[in-house]
């Protein structure tokens, strides 16, 4: 087996195709993302990369928070049309159809249809150099209500997405159960 | 449809499960991780969310320097043994059978049987609260041969793995392509 050197990339896998949401003058915006992390166990914290020449940049700024938005592959269509267009240029919640609420923060827009919503705080902006890398403290979890089992998201409910990077840029849906983590490596103690 | 409350959390789907690995007083060890997230884009920095505690920050901090490597399905045991023990205790490279080479930072340790590795040299350490989310700028990619397809990293050959969070605690392999980024959404202009 052997290696070959591709230089600088950003090849991890899987990255998230989660919807960033913050209202920009007062009206509702969402961007498309996968430059998204959790930051901080306790706390709950997590880091969303943007470039901050773009429109949801603003919104966030703005207005100290942003909403992280889980869609499900029945929103692939609409996930991807959130990073193609500009805010700026477009209505996307209308192009979407997205039922926009808001919650505990009050001005971080919440999809209805993305079945997990998280609100944001802003905590720390650093600017990195083409992105900055803003840290939100999570301060309120929305689930839909037919998304839990006992009480607690399902993912075979919620039906998330990955984003693969370069080249292939392909939306995925999540595949089969090969372990549970904190067992199946007990094996090798 | 109907939103229930679930306070602060980390609902975010999907997050990794990657290998980050540090020397430790001159020798390699490795962390399973989830809290791993891409930061900026050019050039490309990658943040890895890590408590202080830990042996591999320690050895992080040491050489100012970190890996991460991109486990397959077939590395589901070791991925998950490395996330249950401590290197305090264990050699986990010699428990896992890693094969460890080093690369263009000379002492970042990568694993030979991961598909994609990547060289990280710290430039920002930011402390959080539970967590030091720390920033590596990526200074070399090293991808096995044999997960190439026409130079490029080819998923459905490196076959990584999604760690799921609580309650559930899965890792999961990757599912079905249903769309192509930058253009699905197109239908929607």
């Amino acid at each position: 087996m052997g290696k070959v050197l591709k230089g600088p990339s950003l090849f991890i896998y899987p990255t998230p195709a989660l919807l960033i949401g913050a209202n920009v003058d007062g009206k509702p915006n969402f961007l498309a993302a996968g430059a998204v992390g959790i930051a901080n166990g306790e706390p709950p914290m997590i880091s969303v990369a943007i470039r901050s020449r773009r429109y949801t940049h603003r919104g966030i700024i703005q207005n100290q928070n942003f909403s992280v938005n889980v869609p499900s592959v029945d929103l692939v269509k609409e996930t991807d049309f959130c990073g193609i267009v500009s805010g700026t240029r477009v209505d996307k919640v209308e192009k979407c159809k997205f039922k926009v609420f808001y919650g505990k923060l009050g001005t971080a827009p919440l999809i209805e249809q993305c079945p997990v919503n998280l609100e944001c705080k802003v905590v720390h902006v650093l600017e990195l150099d083409s992105h900055s890398l803003i840290i939100g403290k999570v301060e309120e979890t929305h689930i839909s209500d037919e998304c839990l089992t006992n009480g607690e998201p399902d993912i075979d409910k919620i039906r998330p997405m990955i984003y693969t990077v370069e080249p292939d840029c392909h939306y995925v849906a999540f595949g089969k159960v090969i372990g549970t983590a904190f067992s199946i490596g007990r094996e090798l103690s």
